[in-house]
């Protein structure tokens, strides 16, 4: 794949233009970005060659769609009919069901290959975008059938070349689990971030006090509203349903407090040291 | 310093020893445990140079209280009367109050520095004992005026020598906020890690898509059951209290989303991304 047009030059798109890059210097990188300094960073860094419209798409042998995913959702239909039809398009998106039901009827679909890479920082934008971010990590795929075979080919073998995990599944099961495992995380961390600013706003010194713990815990709420308010939106149902079980928990833990059952206490959480194990498994 | 006592050779009392000992190699270390294989693996590690029992502490220059915080309220009365009158007795428990309270009265108060070394990991054990944790990190000393002043000056010495930044407050403000900055932290982490487990248990492969930013806010959750107890049960008002707090916030950021109400997620977003400024200020 000689030329690639990257559409969002941020943490997630430039940090896979770079790897892409690392991969293959014959390869050509075309930026498109509303935001023109993004773009000039972006250039800076290596992290694209050439500056680009959205109307070269034409000249494009692969685009990486790495946006928002309300932005997303409404310009992929668009981005399909600027392309070849030897051409794939990727999307980088936290949610997959809507975006796939945008394109569903689209006679360009088999031309798109939906995808969430499961890694990130909490930094954004082209300053955040390193090498090797995906070295290691998961990527699932949603729909794979529904991309044209060749295509399919040249992702998984990109993918594969980057070093990720390739995992498969339907959209509907990848937006329920990801509320899980992801979107709950951050709205427990933005959450956790406001409850501690409102309560030591007058009284900074306190911050001296936050320790290691405090610091991971709180690391997601530096995220991007920007990019999270529409992946909480489009993923509301999913969302909604993981904050109540985790409202609940907590409810349920107060309740052993306050009610001296530190027995109980202790057995919840020897429980879930549990996800110990779990987690030495993934890595 | 020369006889130095270590209670509890794990995580927090055994990184501590490590770093007197990188300063003083003179200084003997004496570990007392009622774990027998924790003071072998202690000797083994270079953290305490004998093994020792309480009825040794007349001779102690200095004795190091590093059990979970319930034992401390019960033992620090007992060891007091045990050490000769020059000697210094610290201790490193996460709640500051009820410790303060149990030897409030005691012939011997000016021998005791009640102290809270902001530092830690998720791990436990001799084995997770390492040198430099301490480093950079805050102290917070309590009631530093209850304290013989001959003490006082060495134990500030140390933990200057240590590198640590030593901040002063009463009990009861420091069991308050370290209930926001530290408790609250715990417990949204193992909860967070309970509705998950309990989401995803038939379905393990689901860990797969546990990014860095699920890895990162459920850190905590590792931590150990028998140290943390009695931390929630000494600080229960306070903890109560915190939690029902970020239970309303959580509350109040799925009621936005059910009303579809994405421009005050987002604003709340934005809000809480100050955590950002905040922490790069106690860096």
């Amino acid at each position: 794949m000689k030329n690639i047009y990257l559409i969002g030059v941020g943490l997630i798109g430039g940090s896979l233009a770079l790897d892409i890059k690392n991969l293959d210097a014959s390869t050509t990188i075309y930026g498109i970005d509303k935001n023109n300094v993004h773009l000039d960073i972006a250039l800076e860094k290596g992290i694209i060659d050439h500056k680009a419209e959205i109307q070269d798409l034409n000249n494009a042998d692969m685009v990486i769609v790495a946006i928002p995913v309300d932005v997303t959702v409404k310009k992929l239909p668009k981005l399909l009919n600027l392309v070849s039809d030897d051409a794939l398009i990727i999307d980088v998106g936290s949610t997959k069901e809507d975006i796939c039901e945008a394109v569903k009827n689209h006679p360009k679909r088999r031309n798109f290959l939906a995808m969430h890479p499961i890694a990130g920082t909490e930094f954004s934008g082209p300053n955040a975008a390193i090498t090797r971010l995906y070295k290691g990590k998961t990527i699932i795929i949603c729909e794979v059938e529904e991309t044209a075979f060749k295509l399919q080919e040249k992702a998984l073998k990109l993918f594969s070349d980057i070093g990720m995990r390739i995992r498969y599944m339907k959209p509907k099961a990848h937006d329920k689990h990801i509320a899980y495992m992801s979107h709950l995380s951050h709205i427990s961390s933005f959450m956790l971030g406001k409850t501690v600013i409102e309560k030591e706003k007058n009284e900074r010194d306190i911050f001296d006090m936050a320790g290691s713990g405090f610091e991971s815990t709180v690391r997601l709420a530096k995220s991007s509203p920007e990019m999270w308010t529409p992946i909480f939106e489009q993923n509301k149902t999913n969302v909604i349903e993981t904050l109540e079980e985790y409202i609940q928990n907590l409810e349920q833990f107060k309740e052993l407090m306050k009610n001296d059952d530190f027995e109980a206490i202790f057995k919840e959480m020897k429980n879930t040291n549990h996800i110990k194990e779990i987690l030495k498994g993934i890595q």
